[in-house]
């Protein structure tokens, strides 16, 4: 019923804020040491885990779920120790929480001091993947966050079974047999600092998206049809990126070899995620030269390209493959082993193609120019900008963040990668001697 | 007609976006010479100025505006002097734009630069004072960003010559007769960078607030229901706060006389604004003694005390003046000389009921303990705490900003009072010499 859910829902936000000013004052040992017992906890209860899994792997085969799909959702003994490896990885990064970020001194004698905070609440709402409900509430949890999970019905039994080896883990009353005494003694942390919605009923999520006195951040996970029901039926400020419409820039100053390796490595590297390229920009004045060899790494990787017509000309001339491209392909994310190309008579087109077309996510030039490389860098307004570098380095692991959240298209807040410091904000803490405004 | 006007508000929004883009790269020295043109347009317009705020003031004065609403929508020679001085303190600030924030080098040789940029395009949705329209124009223009200005009915005509005056200044055409050769010399900047919408429709509003592809944050400023309906409607992020409940906290171990002195001025200096305390808790073991002096002193300055039973029995005994509080008074922003008064019996009380009951926004502790200072700084989870300090220092200027576009009560992107880098996003610029991900 509507109403129950509705109250079902509510009273778990409310839960969810409590234990957030609890979390917020947490010393980073303790946050750890929960860490630990979770990272301890996993394989020990990978019984239980896979008898769950099967249930929703069950329900995935009579759905007639995608192999891919089914993959996806499915645990296995070394799926499980992966994910314990991860949690041990996030404990051993610096706790956020309580840096000094800046201090000043007023004229006055204030003391000023811009401390690093938790958002507080934190709404993660996400599709398959198991492992995500690990990933999402260890980083939360490490960042001092309250985290209320809503995944998807295909892995729904896996979800509930992971949150209840969460909150042992929490409880700090589990102590796993390889843990030192000074962890065993650690105090728990409230069990309320996780929390699976227990249904993936849409009324409850839609309900979920307007308790803005009580969940500060949404951060929406999946595909692009996921995310926008997000962000449109959100009151709650939400952190997102649609998708990841990904452009190379081969300029007339480009390494061949460079540029070669470049866009062969963005789009086919791995071409389901946001960061692959789906856009090939080639500089008119190298494209007769240029775009035949391009095309033809591509092609070997068995690329579908589809082309303007100046580059149609010059692969057709070339004798090779290649298709008209529709007005379309220009802004579209293929997620597949599909490129659209085009060539551009100029740098500044190149810009204004890439500012118009793309979903300013990330977007790479190849040059040997370094003045052409800084109007790029500087004119493209994408949250990720590269020179002579693959696009798929937009990443948290590897820009060094130790961890991702994900990775945010918004230009309020965070953007780009997203790791702890992404799920934290920030407070002035001032220290007076009695001063008055006069 | 709807239709129409959907279509010149997005036409409008579009030319935003096109100008953002010429404004995200413009020179520190660009920038700064279009504002010393405003600075010396201002005061050189000021009979087209007071002419078309006089239209405004005969309307004022047929719709029986108060004689305070009407004040604020006043212009004068000296009040348009101070304007074109606020203009010249923003052009000395120094530009958000391009500082380098972070920057790393990867262990396979890529360089990661984190650069300060402008947000892009910034709707501001404000009331009646016409200064805002010069404050906002000209922070959102120091900051690299185009501003989208919906400004009230009631000052519509003088804001309508405000935007003209700073269109003129955007041009570079006009050159002011002091202006040095230099000054003259400069490129203009394209109008669009500010433009005014013409209509104060409300179906105008509704629409601009949809617009999430060309605008990519709203800042509402105003009376609490204009933000409310800004941020149900928008689907653009919108950075706000709805209201200031402000608290003092008198400790057991505070200084008698300073926190009379804190508690009176945070009450009492400007009772109008956000900053303003609406709420004052007193430690029971020290209520006895101490609030009487606190009531005489607000009682001195007519305040009005609205007290819980606690509070109302030690007042009672001392014959001092006060009111049963209601539940409401609680959390209720008075903007007035009324204060509701309660005895907590403790540290961990205090910090419960602010965190309950206040907005968030401002919240100060008067102790000479160090330890309970601490405390209270870190378990109130507001977005300014101040330690024997008055509310009312909550504000850029104070801050030393140098400027404040609002005070913000959210936790993502921007908390507390925004200056100039709050209205500016962030960008990663990767350099490589070739790297792919393997």
């Amino acid at each position: 019923m509507p109403a129950d859910l509705q109250k079902l829902v509510t009273a778990l936000a409310r839960r969810a804020r409590a234990a957030s000013l609890v979390l917020a004052t947490a010393p980073a040992e303790q946050k750890n040491a929960a860490l630990a017992r979770l990272a301890e906890l996993l394989p020990a209860s990978t019984d239980a885990l896979l008898a769950a899994n099967a249930r929703d792997l069950a329900a995935a085969k009579k759905n007639k779920l995608t192999s891919a799909q089914i993959d996806r959702l499915t645990l296995a003994p070394e799926r499980i120790a992966q994910m314990a490896e991860g949690v041990r990885q996030v404990a051993a990064l610096p706790d956020p929480v309580g840096e000094e970020l800046e201090r000043t001194e007023r004229p006055n004698g204030l003391e000023i001091r811009k401390v690093r905070v938790p958002i507080g609440v934190i709404g993660i709402i996400y599709e398959a993947r198991p492992n995500v409900t690990i990933d999402c509430a260890v980083l939360c949890l490490k960042s001092g966050n309250a985290a209320i999970l809503r995944g998807g019905t295909e892995s729904f039994h896996t979800n509930r079974m992971l949150v209840e080896i969460i909150h042992q883990a929490l409880s700090g009353k589990s102590t796993p047999p390889s843990s030192s005494e000074a962890l065993a003694k650690e105090d728990g942390l409230p069990s309320d600092a996780v929390q699976l919605i227990p249904t993936t009923d849409r009324a409850a999520l839609t309900t979920l998206l307007k308790l803005d006195s009580l969940i500060h951040c949404i951060i929406p996970r999946g595909g692009e049809g996921l995310i926008r029901f997000v962000a449109k039926n959100s009151t709650i400020p939400v952190i997102k990126h649609f998708k990841g419409v990904c452009f190379v820039y081969v300029d007339k100053d480009a390494d061949p070899a460079m540029a070669e390796s470049i866009v062969v490595n963005a789009k086919v590297q791995r071409p389901g995620v946001c960061n692959a390229a789906e856009q090939l920009l080639v500089h008119g004045a190298v494209a007769g030269t240029l775009l035949p060899r391009l095309a033809r790494a591509l092609l070997a990787h068995k690329v579908e390209l589809r082309c303007d017509q100046a580059s149609a000309v010059i692969l057709k001339k070339h004798q090779l493959a290649h298709k008209s491209a529709r007005a379309a392909d220009y802004s579209t994310e293929f997620l597949d082993l599909i490129m659209a190309v085009r060539v551009v008579p100029s740098l500044d087109d190149a810009i204004a193609t890439v500012n118009r077309d793309s979903s300013a996510h990330t977007d790479a030039i190849v040059t040997r120019d370094a003045a052409a490389a800084e109007r790029f860098l500087a004119g493209v307004d994408s949250a990720v900008v590269l020179w002579n570098a693959s696009t798929r380095f937009n990443d948290g692991f590897e820009f060094g963040l130790g961890a991702e959240i994900g990775i945010s298209t918004d230009r309020l807040h965070a953007r780009g990668p997203m790791g702890l410091r992404e799920l934290c904000s920030y407070k002035y803490v001032v220290t007076g001697s009695g001063q008055v405004r006069g």
